[in-house]
């Protein structure tokens, strides 16, 4: 039987997507499944705090090839609490009342291959918040037990949210990486969203960190502990900058979150010998100049880099927690700022136009 | 003092590179130094065969960005014995007698980051044989003791050549992948001089190979093991075959040799999220077309595919051992043509028409 | 609703221990649960075959620490197919009539640190089939879906029982070392029913493998690709033969299946420095002599190895499914002796007098 | 021709064992290699400062099964410059007057398997300081320049000193465990001088440290960053404290430096399944409880834990490099007693009598 059903609303309060377009309607008549009708792994959770993220954006504003279907509600990074758990749901760990979090893979098989193997956020039949169902931008959701991560105690609600899908994404990229403690790392676009949560990520793993940027975001980088700061708008040669730093031989990797073609033509050539991109912010408008990713494959004694190129995007849910983990000890704090939800269409414009410093989280 | 001078003549045998392009002039006049002249370090080898690489042919054509001096003698596949060995070398394993291999990066530092992380090949003050000294096509060639490789005695010279540039470039990219037995390899090229010797070094892996080539390539990567082969002219979607055979997830690595445009596209589309690319065949003829290396990484609900792309490059130190050692047993054959080495132009010839099956070795 | 009810007995065949010793009694009238009173994520499979392990004999005589309640059921290697799946149960890939493995961890939390790491054969709250619930000796079982595996066609249930266990114990043991193909591993008790599968998967990774056991398994060992054999009984030195034969060096890992103290101390001695030792035949009755193990790993300029022990214990799911799929291509055969389910006391007498060669299978 | 032959003399200080004991003879006359002696490869350098090693001692001490040679000068911790290079050196990145660390593998022959595959420090032909040859308690000794470790600018010569062998045995130690950031590191005998920098380096890796020592060393492992302290005195159940720390389940991995049986039965019993002991502080004293040992590895359903033992011992070249870099940018800091070298008989009394804080550095 499905627990604490008198909480359970009929409808909620959401920001819904009625045509293509980043000024969702907000409405407090937004109808709720009925605890009852909850299948077996099913779930409602009350969102208390939900972050916005660039992806959603760009998915409510029609600009990607798959659309998604009308009226929808976008999010996928919310924090909340469990109020009822479908009827006949396999004992799980999580209890009505719980704190937990709700990620964009909201829901996976957990049966194929990718899933088997630690890379459920690739399955072939994952569910994504915002976009296959209904995501965080309403009060109330139906969410599925197995994918909800538990929040530590000592993490504010608020501070948990970007944690779930631009914390996550940036370390799960880290983690790929096999370079010792004291390697170089530069961060193109270290200033933003994603890039000041991976200055910190990196720092955990002891990384050293070229942060490029432009403008105030130099204070703001260093004070996160970059070791060096590029503007690239003032650089006369950015290449040549970052190579200089690391001792001729150019830098062990990238964490590319800048979603910029320079970036890519740039990493190209001031990574040394074997060094890897962590690519994660290349959406439709990036389009790499081939002959600089040619030239970090291609053979012959003239080029001698043999990089490696390596598309990341979010994480599975072991690294979801670890990069909370670390958030709940302080190590990473995300800089967010904090808007109702009723403000959410003027938040996404400020996103639209650049004018947002760090991330964005409503509040219910 | 050097060992067994009386060995070793004033001049030798060489096809040499007066002018760029694909017709060396051979002499037997060529100038060698003496024993006596030798660093620390240098050896006299005397070449009883070399293989012949693709490398050379572009490097000697003047196809390359960079150009070799002139006159150059080209190849970095040799094998043959130690003549003598320059005087206050330090200790060595390698004595004067000894059969060994000459490989393309003739010799490197030690002492830098690359070399001390065994990435040596990648050494930014490698000399390489054929473009920065003289190379393998000469009888006596002046090496570098620290860079001989040890042939097994169960391996004849004219076998062992290709190995030491053709086999162990696809030795050392396979051992980049950390796939488990039973995994999918897709090898674009797979009846060519790097390709057939993929799928033998796959196959001691237990991974299993889909090759893609054409026409009577067929019953020859077959023979060899290949599970499946897709003629890529016959294929009316060469993409649909492979996930359908690899149950339609996609292979999990391509070991792309083919020198096309094609076999890039494809393999990005081909692949299963998480899937690896071992980029060998590249050179500056090839052009990637951008949306598919975008779609290889971007972000976003509707394509979560997420491969890397890795360039790579013959190998340490090791890996030639190792590849060595597998071919010693058996385990890897490699078809070549013997040739005498006077016939080298039109062994050259044939490889920039293609018109040569398998790999090239010239005899002494 | 649960399909195919009418096939379910209300009481099936079943070999039960009803008191400690390796003579359970033999009964056609075992009670078997309702599939209407099956939990969501519990089935019903009707066992064809199932393997007879060493722990089964261990567990079944009360030779360890921990006994079994009782009566019970033991076995933990069983292939048949699914009758029955519980009302309520989350969608599954695996479907009523599949032909499906019980293993030995018949069922786990999949919500724990260990399970979401992909060690959930290690799950602080898992479930053995034989011994927390009845397990594989019996007709008629009940299962948990989430932990079955699916049999390959190719693969006959009765060869696919003995991987369940054996076979994935070896195969996961070899998953962790991390040595290049053509690197020498050990196999003491090479010819018995963990041996002989270590050996041909082994070869799935081009090691060269160095069999150690006693008398006529020689030939055993070495028809199934064993490189090197090596007789512990007429040997007059095991260790100074291994080394022999690598190099001098000792090998880079050992395989130890054979319960037995003297396997212990010499590949202490065999072992190379960073070389693995894979521990998996170890009961309470091996002893470690003590020294032997300091040796392995204490300090100082007179001892250099430095070696690993590893303790490793069946596998996780995705190991099974890959040790199966390697059988199913003909990579490995289990040798087994097949008797009907009545005859299991015998089998387990044979066995505990070391009378059977290779695994037991027991048919329905 | 030798550089700067005019400051080497012809005899120099040095602290010489002329009998087994921790009393070694002070004297100013000690001969020393004249340059133009000096093979190819080999140097002399001008001693600043050298480390005292706990394994100096007991070699000294006779307390090893293998003696060194009387006379002999013990020590392999040294930090200095290099005043002359042997004539026929080829060319080396290191030139007269740089400032150099001398190590415990003073030479190793870059040419067996071991060294190609950057485990240099288990050469089997290696040459250990201080013990095949004269080691570092000499003002002018000799070395061998392919070994000789450039010390970073910012670091003093007396902290880079125990970094040498104490602070790369550690680092290295860590850097084979493959856990993620957040994971729980327990070190017994965190307080000491390989432990307290144990602690560092794991931060350096953001793992969460466990400190085991007693009494007042309290204070210092907390100041230096590890979470929770347990006092083996004091505690009443180490094991119990451990796991309770550790959500239950135990902790990752342990360092263990402590010379104490204790110590590896409480490993055996506080770590979780799959987890690793780093086994550093293994002398001839230790006598490991076996079974404790086969606990950590026995099969069956009622142990589950499947630990690995790692024996680990200095590290290769490229560890010391990243090792000193982490001191050099003030992440790690050995905390040491400096003293003039002719106290040397002094501090190896305090040190055998455990009287010493922290490691022990004398000055020439």
């Amino acid at each position: 039987m499905p627990s604490a059903i008198e909480n359970v609303p009929l409808s909620t309060r959401a920001a819904v997507t009625r045509e293509l377009g980043i000024r969702p309607e907000f409405t407090s008549e937004y109808p709720l499944k009925r605890p009852s009708d909850l299948a077996p792994g099913e779930c409602i959770v009350k969102v208390e705090y939900t972050g916005v993220c660039h992806s959603d954006l760009h998915l409510m504003a029609g600009e990607r090839d798959i659309k998604p279907g009308l009226p929808s509600v976008g999010g996928h990074e919310g924090v909340g609490r469990v109020l009822a758990i479908g009827m006949y749901t396999p004992n799980s760990a999580i209890k009505v009342g719980d704190r937990v979090g709700v990620k964009y893979a909201i829901n996976t098989c957990m049966q194929c291959d990718l899933c088997l193997r630690g890379y459920e956020q690739h399955c072939i039949s994952r569910t994504i918040s915002g976009y296959d169902v209904d995501g965080t931008f309403t009060e109330h959701m139906v969410a599925f037990i197995q994918h909800l991560i538990p929040i530590p105690d000592t993490l504010s609600s608020a501070a948990a949210a970007p944690i779930l899908c631009a914390g996550v994404t940036v370390y799960n990229a880290l983690q790929q990486l096999s370079i010792p403690p004291g390697s170089w790392l530069v961060i193109p676009g270290a200033g933003g969203g994603l890039g000041h949560l991976g200055i910190q990520y990196a720092l955990c793993k002891s990384l050293r960190v070229i942060a490029i940027d432009s403008g105030d975001k130099r204070d703001f980088c260093l004070s996160l502990g970059a070791e060096k700061f590029i503007d690239f708008v003032e650089s006369k040669d950015v290449v040549a900058d970052v190579r200089e730093i690391c001792d001729g031989l150019g830098a062990h990797a990238a964490l590319i979150v800048a979603d910029s073609n320079m970036a890519y033509v740039q990493a190209a050539w001031y990574l040394r010998p074997q060094g890897t991109a962590l690519c994660i912010g290349v959406t439709e408008t990036v389009t790499l100049p081939m002959a600089h990713i040619v030239d970090m494959v291609r053979s012959g004694p003239e080029l001698n880099k043999r990089t490696s190129l390596t598309g990341l995007h979010i994480g599975h849910k072991i690294s979801v927690i670890e990069a909370l983990a670390l958030a709940a000890r302080g190590k990473v704090r995300c800089h967010y700022v904090e808007r109702p939800i009723e403000e959410i269409s003027s938040v996404l414009e400020d996103m639209s136009k650049g004018k947002l410093i760090g991330r964005a989280v409503l509040k219910f």
